[in-house]
């Protein structure tokens, strides 16, 4: 059995035939995040990558930009625990902290509405371009990757590209889960994002897309809906959505100058 | 133009064909609330039944317990504000919400590993019983009547039905806040909860099944995937819980007893 999903017993219907068999569902598992010895935040989440997620929410927050302010980071699979020591020169932080975890989170947050946390950004203008056909081929690979899923119905998953081929892989059963264990990942081993794509099964909110704008990513691409907000800031923030992509078809929502068809 | 829904021009493309359209995405709307004149959370939202929404979610939240504590209700909708006041005696309420909001929300939070929470509950034994054809046909209706995601692909929807037809419906960006709305707009219209039955287009994870079993709800069922914790908790508290309900199939993971296949 492996550390994602778990095997019940469930009766299966079809018409007013049933039968009980035996079934895989996804693991929801509490991790606690402890920041320099206080408690942060317990997340449910997918358990793997711990570290990776931790790190890459502690980014997504606001509360670290790079690997060098990360003193120690400590994994108790066990007891769902990891432990980042990052440097903290600003007694205030932990106020910060906690006020905006408040106001952050699934449909329940506005980090946003903080016009200054829009303001304050560069407009993203990397000039990396995709076919369209790429996009609908990097996001077959990626469909095809999604094993968990296939197997549990239950997660979401997010992946890092160059355009040509899928870099990290990521599945968990929030979004955002998924996407800060890419980040979180990046920063460990340092690879850079702002000439990368990231790829979501989920859709493009506006959380999802200042969590994006906040690691520079120039094109971030779904098999989902966008919201009107994910697509405004898209475009002021110059991120190119594609939206709906499947098969052969796609939606660029903003920014479609970086898909260039390429001639014969 | 609706209030859900805003008209943006796209690029489509099918292979290398490209082709400049007008397409509809859905809305995401900031709403504040303010309890008793204090700020208390901005939830992203799809821009209809704020007041229902505040309510779901205070109750959810188990700020309040029924409709006698609620004073007022008044939304501004321009603003985007609904202002909430509850009777309040007890001066530590305000640090408790705080408290109960930072460990709470998709996936971000983990209310339940609050051991008393669920010890405290009781286990719900209503002999509510549907068979798997109500299901099936409630599945049906519900998922006609989801205009909005026919439209944008971009929400959930949740509803309440007495096992034969669909008594109230709700759609939004958040499936906790679908569901909110559901149980907001039962405590307004004081529409008992105990013997009725929730459909939602999301995944059942613990929080939503905590969600759930607060209002004594005995039967969920869910077009998607449940979660480990969520089957346990369904198990512990008693609630029948109906997954991957699509056409004349279904899977049953726990309390299938009221699940009842008729005789000819």
């Amino acid at each position: 059995m492996d550390n994602e999903t778990e095997k019940v017993s469930i009766t299966k219907y079809e018409g007013d035939t049933r039968e009980v068999i035996e079934d895989v569902i996804v693991r929801e598992y509490p991790v606690t995040l402890i920041l320099n010895n206080e408690e942060l935040v317990t997340m449910l989440c997918t358990p793997e990558k711990f570290d990776y997620l931790a790190i890459g929410f502690l980014m997504s927050e606001g509360l670290i930009a790079s690997k060098d302010e990360i003193r120690l980071v400590i994994v108790d699979d066990i007891r769902g625990v990891v432990r980042v020591e990052i440097k903290q020169d600003n007694p205030e932080l932990k106020d910060a902290i906690f006020k905006r975890l408040i106001t952050s989170g699934c449909g329940r947050g506005a980090s946003f509405y903080n016009a200054a946390d829009v303001r304050d950004r560069v407009k993203i203008e990397t000039d990396l371009r995709l076919t369209p056909g790429q996009v609908t081929s990097i996001m077959k690979e990626f469909q095809h990757r999604s094993e968990l899923f296939k197997r549990t119905g239950g997660v979401h998953s997010a992946a890092l590209t160059d355009g040509n081929e899928i870099l990290i892989f990521s599945e968990d059963i929030g979004r955002h889960n998924a996407i800060d264990k890419i980040f979180g990942e990046c920063t460990m081993k340092e690879i850079p994002l702002d000439d990368k794509v990231v790829v979501t099964s989920g859709r493009i909110s506006s959380e999802i897309l200042l969590k994006v704008a906040r690691r520079k990513i120039p094109i971030l691409i779904s098999k989902s809906a966008p919201t009107n907000q994910g697509v405004k800031l898209a475009e002021e923030l110059g991120i190119t959505v594609a939206g709906f992509v499947r098969g052969s078809r796609m939606s660029v929502y903003a920014n479609d100058w970086r898909i260039t068809v390429h001639d014969g």
